[in-house]
């Protein structure tokens, strides 16, 4: 018998997009998200900003799970500025809208926007710095700080 | 110009699709889904459970918001039986399989597994009641069990 | 019988207390709060401030659940400066210092730092705001506002 | 000049206590563990069950953590049996009770009650097995193995 419907192997994650050089990432609002007061609860924000940022990482091709699993190192966010200005609920179908902002050699700092629609519900800057398996600062690899400064001087992302 | 790039409109968050009666959703794990033991904590598989729920939900044209917004009532889970048999790590790409399995007048079982392509990593019987905005139980719209018997009797969803 | 161990009735939970008008919450670290990198997922320290909140508004005699259940309103996370310093680990136990900053009308700052002994963690500027169920701002409550002044003020509490 | 109020050093967090070798811990519910539903989410239960795990482990003198970092070993959970009767709400004080049911080489199952003041609001039974660090089952340090069947048999605790 053919099969009627698409097959499980054509279903994937949900996964984001670079658009001219700015990072796109859906994100729908379940029951684990929301807290009494009938919205989602403020720190969930900051694990979609994680999830699309983890996305982003992984569509320029780097391997975060491969950094921490050989003591590589790993990223670890230094600072959140967060502001919220309209509140997301149950089965909201969002964006997270992602630009890097500024890339050191220890640290990348993300412009990140919390979209419905055309409406901005939270706005963000979070910046990560690269620390050993011990917790120490370490410069990140040299070809990821290249990919970086790549997608900020607005060249195409091949993904 | 013209966009070289997909348009975020055509961005939508990971969303399940009905196989011959299964229903079959994809979950990606990310750092927020670990823990310090290196694999996924074990109550979060009930969070993927219950995503592949309400979106199973969704896909049959039920509205568990607009439910609890009009007063109609909530399900809440009344009894989990699970098994962990093999662990998920960070950047699994994964599938939750869920079949409707009992359907009564106030509650719905359900058998989902947690696959990580041809490996079971979980197993669960998950057994949900509805009840009012005051936890008293309820009887299920009528017409919610009639889609839900048509499933259990395998006839074809429309989605 | 004479009983031998404790009385369960004495358990209570964790608990702070105001000291010199600054608000201290213990807070052990679990499983559940770590994450693959082997230290305290970042969104999760917005939890423990977001509890230590909550025990001060209970300490001050402040039905945060009573607000919601009549429809007086419920408080709202409107912006957050978070500074992280150094991770905590799984069985840590630590304390969020609170301060009452600025109060306003509608909405209040709470300057809140989270130590490991005398080792300053994590470091945050919280700005919450009263809103209505259906979420407009509104005044807070002016029996609350008196009380937050009084703090601010360094007048003692009766806790 | 003498302390008015308490020092800061004699807050700890939520601990729990043995009676006669059963072990009682206590929870209290904030907003991040409600729901849209207005109640707890089903799977944070399972969370405060592994907090009371750990505490009674720390008690017995079980250093998790360090057995974590030298590679000894760590407790995953293989199979978990629930059943909800009544939901927790905001701001409720529960204790979650805990009794050793069997212990064998490699596994523990643990009964666990989660109740708010005489009420049962869910019960579990919890079975947890030792496995490496590359997650291969492994048999539990014999030293461990005797402080379990010590406290099966109703021997006192001293904690």
């Amino acid at each position: 018998m053919s099969a009627p419907f698409p097959s499980a192997n054509a279903l994937s994650p949900s996964s984001g997009r670079f658009i001219e050089g700015v990072h796109h990432f859906p994100v729908r609002i379940y029951f684990e998200d929301t807290d009494a007061g009938g919205i989602v609860y403020h720190a969930n924000y900051l694990r979609y900003m994680e999830r699309a940022r983890s996305d982003m990482l992984r569509l320029l091709g780097i391997d975060q799970r491969a950094s921490i699993e050989t003591g590589e190192g790993v990223y670890a966010v230094t600072r959140v500025e967060i502001e919220y200005r309209a509140p997301a609920k149950l089965d909201d179908d969002l964006i997270v809208v992602s630009r890097m902002e500024r890339v050191s050699g220890a640290t990348v700092t993300i412009a990140q926007q919390v979209m419905r629609g055309e409406v901005l519900l939270t706005e963000a800057a979070v910046t990560v710095a690269f620390i050993t398996p011990e917790g120490r600062p370490k410069r990140q690899p040299r070809a990821w700080v290249e990919i970086y400064k790549s997608i900020t001087n607005g060249e195409p992302v091949l993904s």
